[in-house]
């Protein structure tokens, strides 16, 4: 909620590497000074990300790096997660990890660890994790999975947990009647109670929601579910959401909402002109400042 | 289903290293040998699991590493998870990644790549990926997010989709009461439908189901829902079922049913005698003898 304040953004950019979304100017670049393939990728990806790092700093207050896109390199596209983790953080970015992680909680502990804190050596002391502050989390395996992956309160961690995905397929299980409401609602209500304990200063718990901004309907009954609980939603931009639609499931006080986009910042290049991408970077910037102005129009 | 039949066993170890579990003689070795903390760990942890599989080879079909426990040491965890499952795949094991994974489908596309298949490079070609046989994967998006990650059916890889889990928060959302019967039973008729068209020679599908050995009278109803699904059955030993339990699942032919394990065989040193666990390997071939003896028995 700080870093919303002071960036006068509710903006979260998805930083979402994939090999066509990068610039052809950086590709370039890789194959010069680089003969290896994977590392080609690895570096491609990690100057790609500092450089919309560098250019996206004050204006939005989080980023949200998709751990697939990562994983799909294997141990170098591990590194570059962790090189662009430190980047964020250093510049001050919320860091979201959107891993969608859920496993019992023996199992939780160790993503705890390694996504938001850090794990132990032989002699009980610490190698650093990706230092993450936010995790995404999935609520099918219940609250003995999502209170082990966030920690206790005082580790000022946090998960966004999906309720209602912006998938056209998060109709197959989330939308299904149940005793009371539908499943998404079910799980709504789980979300309100794990975080029931856990609010800090700006009335927020730590237990945060993924809402779609696809649904904006299902968002706007959600809210009345979990009046205390931040909203993470993705959808707007690239999968088709309106900014009306991204904010419908804002608080009466007008917040509680971080509104995430990833393709139509991170390749906005590619509407821009110069088919080298050498401006990616000011392009995204000019997306998002764009993304900032038609959420916050609504906002005032 | 031909490694079943070809191990004469139904077991699935999973390889999930923790410092505790390591036996004090690798410990003293990766200290002797390396003075890099996370190098020390991450030499441990390969050494642990190669000794493992020696042993293990040809008693059992397959294995299963718990991605969290190697992310939680980053990339050098992640290198270790590689050497893991190319050893394993060289001996002859079915590989199940267990990630439990679970996004939208162009996010799928790259969970495929790193744990099952290979990532593109900046011309296309592949940059190899895990290399698993099977991944778990959480239903809760639904199906546009479970098909991606698996892949066409002429792949040959398949997704254990979680449907009734072991621990005791899974009636937080999987025991809620639906419009017919509970959430995990409308997960199992998702499950049956997505496997539908995709039956192997075995007439098993590629969709398989994660079933909790600890809840055997729902183990019995899902089957009815789901006769032509691979269960793969965790909460065998550590987390307290019986063989029986664990077997409750079976088709009428009495087949169906993978049965995994992993402290109660990795572990089994601690129980052995020998403080230093040298004979940590023979331990777990033990362990896992036992375990094939109590499962075998009621199979037959």
């Amino acid at each position: 909620m700080a870093a919303i304040e002071s960036t006068g953004s509710v903006a979260c950019v998805g930083l979402d590497p994939r090999p066509d979304l990068i610039p052809p100017t950086i590709v370039a670049d890789a194959r010069k000074e680089i003969h290896d393939r994977v590392s080609q990728v690895a570096y491609a990806f990690a100057r790609f990300n500092h450089g919309l790092l560098d250019a996206l700093v004050g204006v939005c207050p989080a980023v949200k790096p998709q751990v697939a896109c990562y994983e799909a390199y294997g141990a170098s596209g591990w590194r570059v997660l962790e090189s662009t983790v430190r980047r964020a953080k250093e510049l001050g970015f919320v860091v979201i990890i959107d891993g969608k992680r859920g496993d019992i909680g023996s199992t939780a502990v160790h993503y705890h660890q390694g996504l938001l804190t850090s794990a132990p050596d032989f002699n009980g002391f610490a190698i650093p994790g990706l230092g993450g502050d936010w995790v995404t989390a999935s609520p099918y395996l219940g609250g003995d999975s999502v209170l082990p992956l966030v920690g206790s309160p005082s580790e000022e961690k946090g998960a966004f947990v999906l309720v209602k995905t912006s998938n056209p397929g998060s109709g197959d299980l989330q939308d299904r009647p149940s005793d009371d409401g539908t499943v998404a609602q079910q799980v709504a209500r789980l979300v309100d109670r794990w975080g029931a304990d856990r609010r800090g200063r700006s009335g927020f718990s730590d237990i945060g929601a993924v809402v779609g901004a696809t649904y904006p309907d299902d968002a706007r009954s959600l809210r009345q579910l979990m009046p205390h609980t931040l909203f993470l939603v993705p959808g707007y931009g690239a999968q088709g959401a309106s900014a009306s639609d991204a904010l419908a499931g804002r608080t009466d006080d007008g917040g509680g909402v971080l509104v995430s986009a990833s393709r139509s910042i991170i390749s906005a290049w590619k509407l821009a002109g110069g088919a080298d991408g050498a401006e990616y970077a000011a392009a995204a910037r000019g997306a998002l400042d764009d993304m900032n102005a038609a959420l916050n129009a609504l906002r005032d």
